[in-house]
């Protein structure tokens, strides 16, 4: 092997407020404009992170999230030959708004009307796939897709997605006062997906929401985001969607994967009938035909992001295929600009072929990426299995 | 060691529907009468475990429930010196209907008029008082005490259940539409606890109420029930709860612990600053004095009722002196009527002294239980460290 073919499952990318403006339907941009001030009153930036963050990367204008030349320097610089991309490539990062228009994007569905929400949708997933077009083999796009906020409408807008290139699409992390994924009303969304071999996402977004501002709020914020955004996994799985829809590859992005083992064996003791189901005669296997873990193995992918070491210590467990490497570029909890030593840090005893499907193979398969077309980036950037292993 | 001192921190009783009709105050017996109704209406029953079960207990009136003889008899002939009392003796086991009245036990919260779960609640710990004083050394009652239906009349029922002889409390798993337990509101609750040296529990009880009918349901109520019980834990440990009031102790009940050594790993990760979270400044260490695990470590305590292999295998994450063993008594999903293989089974590997102490000395210490007066049953009843060890 002469580099590892890297592709990060995870980045993020969204131009400013006034460009997204020019690609919203006409009719909501006075609409935009007043929410985008809303969200302007309303935030709050950690200035003097900002300041260091902006002085490390150089980037004072968050031009990698936009801008093909700075990103494609910044994926040579880092080693990563390809990338999936969601929306808010700022927006909690920095403080700065370059978000899928009308909460559009990773806290889909908090309160806003609707149709706004899905105009923003539309407005980023036509950027997106402009976006994606300036380097077609190294951008995986992934349209934004509130299918809470209608389904039929979220079947247009997927097809138009898959005709525009767009590899996925993300729905809600949460469903809020929606009914729940497990619903049969969301089935012509399954299928649609299926079909056109979209990639189904959920990437870790809205949390909690019945905590009070107060004693200890951002700890319990943080301590139950990975549950919220790993729900629609288990929901998906049990409800049988994967029974349904045996060609739908569903990825869950950012939310770490150290929780899998240990979820999916409580699945399967269930299925198989544990001591503690006895009351339950065969209800657990009423309602899906095989364990549980078999669908997980198939249709489930962790896009852990940067993983951490628990991710690397139970990689078989997780399943060495269904884990994929991320660095949420250019988001500042990711390892940008420092991903090569990241890599190099995690991955150094890992088995080079563990290593190669981690990091880059497992995504390509996912996503049907253009291998042969990319071997020759992944050749001129790296990183070499000396480079991580021997460093 | 002669035999091991046994205590299950987890046991459930609770009299028929017309016993605690007489408990009730008067004005709330015929709204009683009509909830029963509906209760029994709407159950559902696996008739084929229930005759199962029955059979193998010889219980057919699950008198085990509030009999005093039965019970005694049971937990000498399981090995159990004494246990911690929960309500709902059945309710969910085997589809009768030995429930804290107005739905006050452990689905606590679920749409019921305030002052006729208080009103339930007061008769549960009325007629537990009795139950307990029938053999005040082998019974630890826990009173319910639903403080999301009003932290004054909480208070007052925490007091009146101390001063009759009971050890703790129950809280509502679920706060539902009330506020949430960081909320200052419940300081008064806390304190009047840590004061009258009351154990606050959670126990496993409401669990997602967000999902329709169909498909997956029961699998994904299942795959969710431990997260929505384990909730409080973190919420009153990073609240600062512990913090306020550090004499306080706190016990979660029937929902295992495997998932204990990473959830707090991740809250000290946190705090001590993780890479991750690198733009929120300290707000993490503002939120909290301590190391989240230091309060684990000295106020909460995970009564996993029968251990299963993954607790055994992490206590030492978990806290050998964390982990108290209970056998669910009298529900079909706990290990009545063979405790005694199932902690031999469990424990054989287990070291003497870390056997004594998560089957019971530690649940001795919590609830402080006079150990001299139970060592002479302990005595009688046994088990030996060569039955566990050496069968």
């Amino acid at each position: 092997m002469r580099t590892y073919l890297v592709i990060s499952a995870d980045g993020h990318a969204g131009p400013p407020p006034a460009v997204y403006r020019e690609y919203l339907d006409p009719e909501f941009r006075e609409a935009f404009d007043s929410h985008q001030a809303e969200l302007e009153a309303g935030r709050m930036v950690n200035t003097e992170f900002v300041d260091e963050w902006d002085e490390e990367t150089g980037d004072h204008e968050m031009r990698a999230g936009y801008d093909p030349t700075v990103r494609d320097a910044i994926l040579d610089q880092e080693g990563v030959a390809a990338e999936v991309l969601f929306p808010d490539a700022d927006v909690l990062g920095t403080g700065r708004l370059a978000s899928s228009p009308f909460g559009s994007g990773l806290g889909s569905g908090v309160g806003v009307d609707p149709s706004a929400v899905k105009a923003g949708a539309r407005a980023h997933n036509r950027w997106l796939a402009d976006f994606c077009a300036t380097n077609p083999d190294r951008r995986i796009g992934v349209a934004v897709v509130p299918i809470t906020a209608g389904v039929e409408d979220a079947v247009t807008e997927i097809r138009a997605a898959a005709e525009r290139g767009l590899r996925g699409v993300m729905i809600p992390t949460r469903w809020f006062d929606a009914v729940a994924y497990n619903d049969p009303c969301y089935e012509p969304v399954w299928s649609t997906c299926a079909d056109a071999g979209m990639v189904v996402h959920t990437h870790s977004g809205a949390g909690p929401a019945d905590y009070p501002l107060g004693p200890g709020f951002l700890s319990i914020y943080a301590a139950e985001a990975w549950w919220w955004a790993a729900r629609p996994f288990w929901v998906l799985v049990l409800a049988g969607v994967f029974d349904r829809h045996p060609a739908l590859r569903y990825s869950i992005a950012e939310n770490g994967a150290w929780w899998v083992p240990d979820i999916v064996q409580r699945m399967d003791e269930k299925w198989d009938g544990a001591h503690n189901t006895r009351k339950f005669g065969d209800a657990f296997k009423l309602d899906l035909s095989r364990r549980p873990s078999e669908y997980v193995d198939a249709n489930c992918f962790f896009a852990a992001s940067t993983p951490g070491a628990d991710e690397i210590a139970r990689r078989h467990q997780i399943g060495v295929g269904n884990l994929m490497w991320g660095n949420d570029l250019p988001h500042p909890e990711g390892t940008y600009p420092h991903t090569r030593t990241w890599i190099a840090e995690r991955f150094r005893d890992v088995p080079e072929d563990e290593t190669a499907r981690i990091l880059g193979a497992t995504a390509a398969e996912v996503y049907g990426v253009d291998v042969d077309a990319l071997r020759a980036v992944a050749d001129r950037i790296g990183p070499t299995p000396a480079d991580v292993h021997q460093s």
